[in-house]
């Protein structure tokens, strides 16, 4: 065997790849280490759900492995899956969607890879709130362009606004914005009113529109609002992976303007081929599922109401409006200046496992903790008595 | 509701998203619309085999459906596939892979997305030869780098060498090479000299090495050489939806340079959060299945002897060295000097499905077709007969 020797030392990482960790992947490693040596850790720290994929969507893939060969499909999408999810908007919003404009994806991962790529050129400006979800300004940065993080405030319900995107705009021309309501980490919501008031100050200022909507299905405070009742030139993304139980699947979808279906599929056929054939196949069935989803959403609505109710109680006052999804943000500030040493602290002594905010917000991530409550009603009433000893001796 | 009509006319996509179509597609829909009309059309234009993946695969895949909650996995993919992918080059090719190394992807597709990203800056330059798998350069160009098409040689088996690649280089600096054996279209393979020779210009000339071994299992006139064997600071890229058959599963891995994992990782938790579960499951437990699999590939051998020896005889002369994949790669210039509309009517006449040579070379692609042998003998058979009574008329 002739095993060469590089002759250049080692081979470093691009610039563009040099994207920071999640620390939340140290919290899951150090939460195993405990849970190796005996601890029962309750896992609030990661964004998934715990119950599995409706049934529906169980056999419909099961039937579908025994019948043999799992192909490529088209790479826009299995059409009756994209017909599907068409109807869903009729169904749900009262709003009709050409399955023409439904594009099938590897979760909302891989909708945000084709959107970014679609809509934006190396160095186009986008707008992103902060505190939002760590991929957005990451992948951006990734693929070229550069993201603004515009800092938001409670009583927007951590939304952007008209203002905050026209003052961003002003500094520096912008190329589009990201919005995501219900959002991640902090649960909160946009009303008809604020979204439509966004994208009438978005299209003054010509910018592309792209809609966040993978947490739809999970609202509490009041119904959900999509892009697609209000701007028919949005990018929207969605995935099965919430509101559906279907992390693991990877498989979501986007609705995108009338005409760029064809830019989307070209895009697809050479980042993806297609998306894997059996998620395509259980996602279809889900959609009669949903009679079980909404067994497990009244769950997480059960577990938000022991947070709500619980945590203010043991000390933990501040927190945002739990609106949808299944996130609970507190502010912890009162209690330290570094939530990362404070959410170790947190595992450690009292095994609940939470997200630092520095994750979503560079900001001011450092004063706050994200609390998934996407588990069982048994864990939060015991995570809401561990947090409760836990901040007594802080 | 509150539909706003946008203001600045329709969205229009960005100048990196417009990638060229697909030909094979208007072939599919062509042949689709011939089998709706009641032909009975042979399939030779998709890479894709007929067979399903082995049965401990599928097995695999119904028992953890079975068990319920399909959950992300680490962006690296499960260890335990790593592991064993791993321990498939040493019981291959007889060499010591770190499991550290072994990154578990969305198909190739996947790797070349992150292999590109992690190595290469916007602008950079990459070798690719040409004819190729068209992706490689639509995903380049859409990643911001800039990929040189060389045009190889049918004496060089169609493989890039040392001279074409300083030349190339001495014409405006590169930063990397791709090097894919077998090759798609030309299913022309690289003899560990001419890999050796090609890897040790590269490592002169500083670029980095990328090495696409997505058909290795399916070799016939010599074994396939891996990367690994050679150069420690390559990336190999590699997938189960070839010699597996496991296509439309969607998973795939990388053998990554010591080090480089984490950049993966951080890459992959930003773009893809991981790999569909229960295609990781099912790749691992196929590595249990290579009886069968071994058995599909002399079904493969059995139908390129039926085309080497077949199709001289009905006329088709011109073909390029099949050494390995699935795909024999016609030069049909003595009928035509188009060979879309050559392929239109072969498939129009006799209804034999074909893909131009346009979709994988710029230069000369006009003077060839693929032809995918991955059917049944039968198909083959049956195949030669019908292009020879084509032929006859031409």
């Amino acid at each position: 065997m002739t095993l060469l020797m590089p002759l250049s030392g080692p081979v470093t990482a691009s610039r563009r790849s040099d994207v920071a960790p999640f620390i939340v992947m140290d919290v899951m490693e150090h939460a195993a280490r405990l849970e190796a040596a005996g601890a029962r850790v309750i896992h609030m720290e990661v964004g998934q759900p715990a119950a599995p994929a409706p049934l529906t969507a169980r056999t419909a893939a099961a039937d579908a492995l025994a019948r043999g060969q799992v192909g490529y499909t088209a790479a826009l999408g299995i059409p009756s899956l994209r017909a599907r999810i068409a109807k869903h908007y009729q169904e749900q919003h009262g709003v009709e969607v050409d399955p023409e404009r439904v594009v099938v994806t590897n979760g909302s991962s891989g909708g945000f890879i084709l959107a970014f790529l679609a809509l934006f050129e190396p160095g186009d400006r986008v707008a992103i709130a902060a505190p939002g979800y760590p991929p957005y300004r990451h992948v951006l940065s990734a693929l070229g362009c550069e993201p603004v993080l515009i800092e938001t405030r409670a009583e927007d319900r951590f939304a952007l606004t008209p203002e905050t995107l026209r003052a961003a705009h002003a500094e520096k021309p912008l190329k589009g914005v990201l919005v995501a309501s219900p959002g991640n980490p902090t649960g909160t919501m946009m009303d008809r009113a604020a979204l439509v008031a966004l994208y009438e100050a978005a299209r003054e200022l010509g910018l592309r529109f792209v809609s966040d909507e993978i947490y739809h299905g999970l609202d509490y405070a009041f119904p959900a609002v999509t892009a697609a009742e209000i701007a028919p030139d949005a990018v929207i993304i969605n995935s099965f992976s919430k509101y559906f139980c279907m992390t693991g699947w990877r498989v979501g979808w986007m609705v995108v303007p009338e005409g760029m279906a064809r830019t989307m599929e070209r895009l697809q056929q050479n980042l993806s081929i297609s998306v894997p054939t059996l998620s395509q196949i259980a996602a279809e069935a889900a959609f009669d599922g949903r009679e079980e989803m909404d067994a497990v959403k009244r769950g997480y609505e059960t577990n938000r109401r022991i947070l709500v109710e619980g945590l203010p109680k043991v000390g933990l006052e501040h927190y945002l409006p739990a609106d949808g999804a299944f996130y609970f943000y507190a502010d912890v500030s009162r209690f330290t200046g570094d939530s990362h040493a404070f959410a170790t602290r947190l595992l450690d002594t009292v095994h609940v496992a939470a997200t630092p905010g520095v994750d979503f917000d560079p900001f001011r991530g450092k004063q706050f903790l994200r609390l998934s409550y996407a588990g069982s009603p048994e864990d939060m009433r015991e995570a809401v008595e561990r947090i409760g000893s836990f901040l007594a001796k802080e």
